[in-house]
């Protein structure tokens, strides 16, 4: 790939643009609004100006709902050879690009899996895709000369390639990542009844669960939109779940101790499930949660106590795998629970031990 | 307070046993599991020999269903001057303590706000419940000189007191955590259900939403047995939010355009409201969120990587007060993001740009 013309330089437009333009692509930069155009050129993510001849790819960083009409007016313009975009959604922009009459041979719908709880070009970033997975949803029509662009495209910015279906992808996203965000946004609902006294006494279990309500609402309306039967399967599934939570919790107060027992019996089943669900994703692709183990050390709230922490076990030559802090501000004392290699974990504890850490595996 | 018993010595009992014995107290310990007694001795947490005298004070760290049972077998015995226990329902065992001929007037309940995801005295720890907030909720019997005895107790282990009714307590945890705890493992639940591309394509939002999934469902379906209807309320609530969004998700392919508007507008209204209850519990107690600023530092997977930045940050004097790592291990490069109080954010941004750091703010 020699150049590449970038259609959205908000987060995710920029981060690739930056990606690019450090391999040596050639890069323009096109953006309905102008100033944020001019800002991810500023940043070095490419040039304002149009390219003179025909680039290599365009990569559409647009809204869902604006794909079909942005691929087919870029097609009759000659604009690039190939086509993707980078839409959390991909069955619908598909089926809208025929309705539009775009050409459907140099279209691949593309899904990196990466964001940003920001938005626009200052949070570009050229590392943002390293690593994470990126769906590529090619059709029956899809050239194979533009599926192989489009694995360039990925492997330039560092990320690593998923072909699917698009409908798999799009009842994939649905159950891991639409439905859990209005799960989530909804128990953020009722926190909006919540009186100062039920806030005082909130942990971070609560801040975990609805930490992605915090999204935004016009963007995620627009995502859910475009994949709306997808998200309302799952949470059809989770609602009958949920009636069925409600039923036993009720009926722990009946006078019936068959049915009291039953109720609890069920309860028990759905934390149990819960625990065999939330197994299958408690640890990045690529690391099996046999591997690891957690190692806790506690922490002082003085500005250095971290850094030394994570000196020592620099210093030890260990890799640490994932972390969890258990910070108070201000308050004199944390914990964070360092998960290693199963390996390590021993000489881990001993050598941290050793250096005047307290230490709990 | 001289003299203490610990009644019950898992992660709880045995951290308040350990709190109290480093301020001096002469701390008893008592557990059905001898094995378990003897471990939190041999951790220092005190001594399991029976005292030759009344303590000042009883700690109940057993579950709430033997709250009642245990407390009068204790008062009958004479064992100390005043009661209190550690359960996170508080209404029920008031109740129950009653029918169980116990004496209310020595008694207070209590819950510490903080936890452990492992249980066993080997997960006790000193400063667990240092900052945290540690309810106390006295009945109209209960005695002045015992209220005083407990938030003795909660300023020994280093806690912040909150005094509530034990129903307003009751209600506050049931939306704070039991209807949190239940909405999290009801969505990890359908992910029992998840294929392998599915699993694949998830990403941190459904790893922080299922977390508390996680939790041990026998002690959990405990939880939500003693605290029932109040969690049932609240869930009821939630499930008609629920089925307002799938109806309004179901409505979005329907023929007609004023259906479909509302449905859109319904959509993204339940998710502005998720905005605002989300941001009632953005930060911890005591920290405002108009009083920080998030610097993104993107780091390597080499070893010392986190402790290059935690050091730097460290000599540069400023605190960090939160932190959130995007980690994926084996893959290069990932991000933390450091949330400094904002006076000190743009200094840190230059100091770590200036170091050579890819700094985002």
């Amino acid at each position: 790939m020699k150049s590449a013309t970038v259609i959205g330089t908000g987060a995710i437009g920029t981060s690739i643009a930056l990606a690019l333009t450090r391999t040596g692509v050639s890069v323009h930069l096109n953006d309905v609004n102008s100033t944020a155009a001019r800002t991810a050129e500023a940043m070095g993510a490419g040039s304002i100006h149009i390219p003179d001849r025909q680039v290599d790819l365009a990569i559409l960083a647009v809204p869902p709902t604006c794909i079909a009409t942005v691929l087919a007016r870029a097609q009759r313009s000659g604009l690039a050879h190939a086509y993707t975009d980078v839409a959390s959604v991909k069955a619908r922009p598909q089926h809208e690009l025929l309705a539009a009459s775009a050409d459907p041979s140099t279209y691949i719908g593309g899904h990196p899996l990466a964001g940003t709880e920001r938005s626009g070009p200052l949070a570009g970033r050229a590392d943002l895709f390293v690593g994470r997975p990126w769906v590529l949803t090619p059709s029956a029509r899809t050239a194979q000369g533009v599926l192989n662009r489009a694995l360039e495209l990925v492997a330039l910015c560092a990320g690593t390639p998923v072909i699917m279906e698009a409908a798999a992808h799009d009842h994939a996203v649905a159950l891991t990542s639409h439905a859990p965000h209005l799960i989530s946004s909804l128990m953020a609902v009722r926190l909006k009844y919540a009186t100062e006294a039920n806030v005082r006494v909130s942990g971070q279990g609560l801040r975990d669960v609805t930490r992605i309500a915090a999204g935004d609402p016009v963007l995620w309306g627009e995502i859910l939109h475009a994949n709306a039967d997808a998200v309302a399967d799952v949470l059809d599934a989770y609602a009958g779940d949920l009636n069925l939570a409600i039923t036993a919790l009720r009926d722990l107060a009946v006078a019936d101790p068959t049915v009291r027992k039953r109720a609890a019996n069920d309860l028990e089943e759905l934390l149990k499930q819960g625990n065999q669900g939330r197994a299958r994703v408690e640890h990045k692709p690529g690391t099996s949660l046999a591997d690891l183990a957690a190692v806790s050390v506690t922490i002082s709230d003085e500005p250095n106590s971290l850094a030394r922490v994570f000196t020592a076990v620099g210093e030890m030559g260990i890799n640490i795998e994932d972390i969890r802090i258990e910070h108070s501000p201000g308050q004199g004392h944390g914990l964070v629970e360092l998960l290693v290699h199963q390996s390590s974990a021993p000489e881990l504890s001993r050598l941290l031990s050793a250096g005047g850490w307290v230490v709990s595996q």
